[in-house]
């Protein structure tokens, strides 16, 4: 049996900050003890492998629950592969991902499970599970939900928005979330109103606004608002849990804090890029902006001291990357002259944790909360717990010794997404992962990749750990 | 010149409670004076005719904003003519009606208006005027929408529920709001939603829950306040006001007053049976449930109350009636064995305004309050003040002496309405029109009506008076 | 009998806008005739005095229920005498004031009330009345409540600020609630949390900050929003109504809403200064500032919309003037090196109506609007309908023909205050009182004051006419 | 050293439920380690004290913020000392009490603090800590704040009800909080509006309205609510924290609701007795309705689901039980004839634990809601955390072995507290506290009371954990 101990550490889970070696049995965390004390002690003496923790944090990996690699759209693909988008989380401190795959209108749920299931396979740096996306719901699709969520795909996404290629009228949402409701899966909502959407699209476009900063003027808050609200309903009808992913209008976190005041099982996801970046972005001149683009696009400024305020007040539950890169040259640049055509999606899963470890020290959020709404609840949320997510006797040694005072600057030419920019250029960042353990296993350390593609395996999930 | 004095009695208008004499020449309200004034004097003196109403109220005739008379419906037609409907109308102290022309898909607008104007022609014994119904908006639709405003047809009705009938989606809607924002119309919405509301009867349906009452069950108050919110925020983008129609849910009221504390032009309308009945009528055993199927359908009880104080606190403002009656027998009970055949719709063109009279007798409203949901604020809303809703000089000469203080029993076999029930059969009310005056034409008087088919004409009208 | 005929006007209401003329019989409006109809004939040919309103508007004179002459407040007396006060009121197209008695501790209500009965007497160019202010609530002083209402006096001031002068604390302001629930009496209220502002002032003043502008820095818009929601719960516990007089704070306003939402008998009351001005007058230097010293204090720009929302919306039902002048020299000045020492109040009187005129020409409010918050709702909701607040025969002839053209430069030169400065110097307003009658007489007319003191009489009230 | 090892249960703490074994090193949690792991199997080889918790959750000992032993009031005292009140609890699995400290006007705090040192010392159970009451908030007792705050006494509460005894104004409360906000201190406030309710109190006792229930129907609901929408502004004008106890009104919660919507730093704490007493037990016959006298009072039934809901949303974070026993015979029985003067409190230190339990049992809250609301929340709060309200390595060993299938009646025949009856009297519960440890020494094993008197210590406090 291989023994690991991290030592001198200070623990930070979602619950405690504790001065506490860490003991690894193989894949495990086997102990927790106190520092200096005689447990600890022995562990030390006992021949372990030892990683020197002192002056840094031991935080559960980040558990990034929204990301799509290698995804088709709009003729090209996400620019990162299972292998490359992978390896990116794990040096930026994520070692569990969340994907999507997608059901196309016609065919099964699970032809579109089966698809990324191979092209995650022996492919990944840490473990992955997969949401399933429906994109035609139907008596038959309905019936596949059952057997999926036995099998540990226990999420399913539904899009508001994109008639014609995601779209689920109203209808096709309300049978879902009763089956939901009734085997247990929790409904993920992309909440927009597409078909009103898509009206402002064309008036845009017949009109000449085709920049990217249209993208941001033609999908109004009041429309995402409006679908946040719609979705809302629509659960409470089915007697059934939501959560609604990349909320970035204060207006649609406004819905959801009137919902959970009711205390109904409504949850919100956010991006860094809503907490980090804005219109003005997407305003960027030389068509910079497509960078940018990505739906729920970026709100103006103001917008993002309501975001961090619900992120304090859980009304905003978990921050999730929706990762999904093109490249500027070459994919981006297929929305010259129609923003409708530039693939939507940013880059980020590398930069999850350290960007909002960035606000612990700005003050936005507390070290605790950081760790709650980038490990612990995503864990939760999606049945990963306490597998994924803490650090406690029985967990997987899913493990990130995390220098809370190193310095980085954020660019393109040190990252590892395979992404020919980075959305946030230049940015300067205290906080950085050292080490990185993957089920007791190291996969970066001090600079060097040393995990290799395979070790990461498929995690079927058990149901929203988040219902009373 | 003719000339009519009413005398004696005490005017009672939205803003005033006057003890003055009337004096009506030709069709038009001429002057008010004091009672016991010289100049009142010098009326009575001049060889007028003179209307006693001592002990009577002078008020101005009932506008009904919601009618819809020979209405093709689910393979039968309402059971009221233009002749019948608006000599009932007559009867019950209404001397405007609003009925509504029905564009069908494929179809012009123009030509529903044609076939509505057809059928009204010389028909009518009171007034009447047109809204129109799109239920194909589409480039043509829209341009026909602003020749119909110049024609005094200013308001057009929308609707979220009955997909594959009257059904527009959010794109068509958010089109023709955003055409009415630009040439004054106002966008009258069916707040349901529909394409939810099928799956349920779907659903319903195949578990043989099929009796009327099931009828209420699935239009939830949810579905209910969840169109209404949508179509609020639809109305912001566009940048237009909008009237909800026939909102019976609380949940719903919730949604209009939120709008209306912001200040935005949103508009909603009740009808009697949402305040006077509930779900108990919905259950009545031997299929007499049928009887009070309509949509949006009958609450519990307990929404009555919220009603009646959002009619005090201006958060619905008008009362219509939504008249669009089926006889019981040969119509109705198409529905038996399955209650999603039954036409939708009820009888209370003649009721309306001595319901709501006896909810000033119950303390629900007050006088003037009466007179303004029922008169003023419906003729104001769809552009048809001073001439009708008021009692004021230059008014039209719509008046009614109405005895407070008659008792009455509700009956169909003593009502005027062409349908074989009452929806309030055997309900004892305080209150009735005694003599009805039409543009200066007595028609009803004393129990015996003395109008005549075609006396009534079209009204065009202008636009919504209550966009600041 | 005295006959006059105003005619060719628009009589403007809060409720119709009627080319009608208007016939008055000695100090009563006996009758409106349609503009041309025979009736108006014959009146022009009785000989009857003609007044021409061609190009002009006929409109009730204003209601001011908010007034304060010849008002002692610390060590010094407001500067406006009954006669200058009421006399520039009748310039500025007002011709009935609501002013306030003042019950000193230790004093019955009744010494308060006659003393000011006999300042107003034969000194008033137009109407007036009285509210009451108890400073001393007792046993005693409670019964004294029900016998002023029979006399008149149906309206009672507390206040929450201003402890050890006019001060009520929660149970006085319970008991006297409850007695007004009892009589039918209105309770108005000052609502400032006092106690908490006086900690504020002195350790304002402690710290040297002594400048006109830390008067409106102390004095929270949150201590005034939280008096209110107190008042308004201290009123649901007595069962009472209550009015909320000069609120200035958007949160304030919001704690209205919330209330009337409820459908509670709750109202609101803004003034002119509130509208028009804000802490960027408070700021001017050379103690320039103190001549904009009122309390509650004049907030922040930003509030204005929120006013003029509310007052669109009638979460805020009228505007009156808390006008309380007194001479920046001699008067004001008392408070330099101690803002606390400013006397507080401005004056107003003779500015409402036409500031009001403005805002209808700025477009936040319409013109019938105009006449509802300043004549027509102050009138009713102090029991004065329809004596005064509307033109309708048996109405009294307080009438005023109102220039929308005219052009003015408000100035202390010009203006008929009794005080050596105006609180809106300098502006441009178009509107302006040109003929203005009290009970049937001419008092203003083209420039020139026909009035006299003496001619006003004080005017008994019923009780608020807004209660169901 | 003493080594005990707490081997083969279920460890529930608020973040987490790990099957984990525990090993004590002397007074503190030294290690957790996986059941079954190598580490584990060591401790059970290595001499050290074994406690068999199969079947059992291991749970952190609870912490009541709020009680009150030997608390002199209306002329008698509570009935538990310290030592059998901390005894009582130590029975019922709570480990840490947290009393107050009065000042009486006139006194220093010091004097207070000195006072009840005193009575505490050498007695207790388990661990204590203080709270200071002001009654009497001036210059100098403001700057004792500031030392106590250095002394571990961290937290002040403040009354806005008892005019006259405990009683501070809104300007002492607005100082207090001003110094609080500066020193660190957290402000708890008992929020009813006494001064009303005092008049309330004297017109039932008027109108021979005498019995215990009264003592309900005067302290209403709105009175408690605009107490706590005050103390809220106020802390708001301050920019200080607020915790507000015993809240039992529904809407209170929804004050505190729209408070931390918001994002405030305002925290609510309610009690076992609002959650499953009601004014059902206020009304019992036969005077024994004084059992349940407390303040705030015991609300309709209606109100707990509101209650339950809240403590799920967090708007409520802490239920303590404001333990303040007088026996019924010799105490509440003073005010027999007058409501007023039966003392207020009610027994409860040894039923919290397991009243809550039994709400896990009834689904109201999942198991690790349950630790949180009664032992990690009210440890962070009042900083006390880590030491106390979790199980990790360094805190305190402050543990109970837990049955969570053992059933129990609850009874004052077998009771521990030092009153003669028991609110919960014939209660049937599920679940009980089986051992119980105090810094890693056994007070209480298998129904044998183990501990001394004076074993249990004063904790000086650290300042709230919850203010980012």
């Amino acid at each position: 049996m291989a023994r690991t101990v991290i030592r001198g550490g200070l623990v930070v889970t979602a619950a405690e900050e504790v001065e506490a070696d860490v003991l690894v049995e193989d894949d495990k965390v086997a102990a927790l003890a106190l520092r200096g004390s005689d447990t600890a002690r022995t562990w030390a003496d006992s021949g372990a492998d030892v990683i020197d923790a002192a002056g840094h944090y031991v935080i559960p990996g980040g558990v990034d629950a929204h990301t799509h690699m290698e995804m088709p759209f709009g003729g090209t693909e996400s620019a990162d592969t299972f292998e490359t988008g992978t390896r990116a989380a794990a040096w930026g401190g994520t070692t569990t991902i969340v994907d999507f795959a997608i059901q196309r209108p016609g065919q099964a749920v699970r032809d579109g499970v089966d698809a990324w299931m191979a092209k995650a396979d022996d492919q990944c740096a840490v473990d992955y599970s997969f949401h399933a996306i429906l994109s035609d719901v139907n008596e038959s699709s309905l019936k596949e939900m059952d057997v999926l969520v036995d099998e540990g795909i226990t999420s399913f996404k539904l899009f508001m928005a994109y008639p014609g290629v995601f779209y689920s009228d109203d209808g096709q949402i309300l049978r879902a979330m009763q089956r939901g409701a009734a085997n247990g899966a929790l409904t993920m909502m992309h909440a927009e109103n597409g078909i009103a959407i898509d009206v402002l699209v064309e008036q845009a476009l017949a009109e000449g606004r085709t920049d990217p900063r249209y993208h941001g003027e033609v999908r109004k808050a009041l429309l995402e608002s409006e679908a946040t609200h719609r979705a809302i309903q629509l659960a409470r009808v089915a007697g059934a849990p939501l959560y609604v992913v990349h909320v970035s209008a204060n207006e649609a976190v406004e819905e959801l804090s009137r919902a959970r005041a009711k205390g109904l099982n409504v949850f919100g996801e956010t991006c860094p890029q809503y907490l980090f970046l804005s219109t003005d972005n997407l305003a960027e001149p030389d068509f910079e902006g497509a960078k940018y683009v990505c739906s729920t696009p970026l709100r103006p400024k103001e917008h993002q001291e309501h975001l961090w305020r619900a992120l304090r007040t859980n009304d905003l539950s978990v921050v999730s990357t929706d990762h999904c890169p093109f490249c500027f040259s070459g994919q981006k640049d297929m929305g010259r002259g129609d923003f409708s055509k530039i693939p939507n999606g940013m880059p980020g899963v590398e930069n999850r944790m350290d960007l909002l470890h960035q606000a612990v020290v700005d003050g936005h959020i507390s070290r605790r909360r950081w760790i709650e709404i980038a490990c612990a609840t995503p864990a939760r949320m999606f049945g990963l717990y306490p597998r994924k997510g803490t650090v406690s006797p029985g967990a997987d040694a899913d493990l990130v010794v995390y220098d809370p005072a190193a310095e980085q600057v954020v660019s393109a030419e040190t990252h590892h997404m395979n992404v020919d920019y980075s959305a946030y250029e230049g940015r300067r960042l205290t906080g950085r992962a050292r080490t990185v353990l993957s089920r007791g296993r190291v996969v970066v350390d001090d600079g060097a990749y040393l995990g290799e593609a395979g070790h990461g395996r498929f995690v079927p999930r058990s149901t929203c750990q988040y219902l009373v």
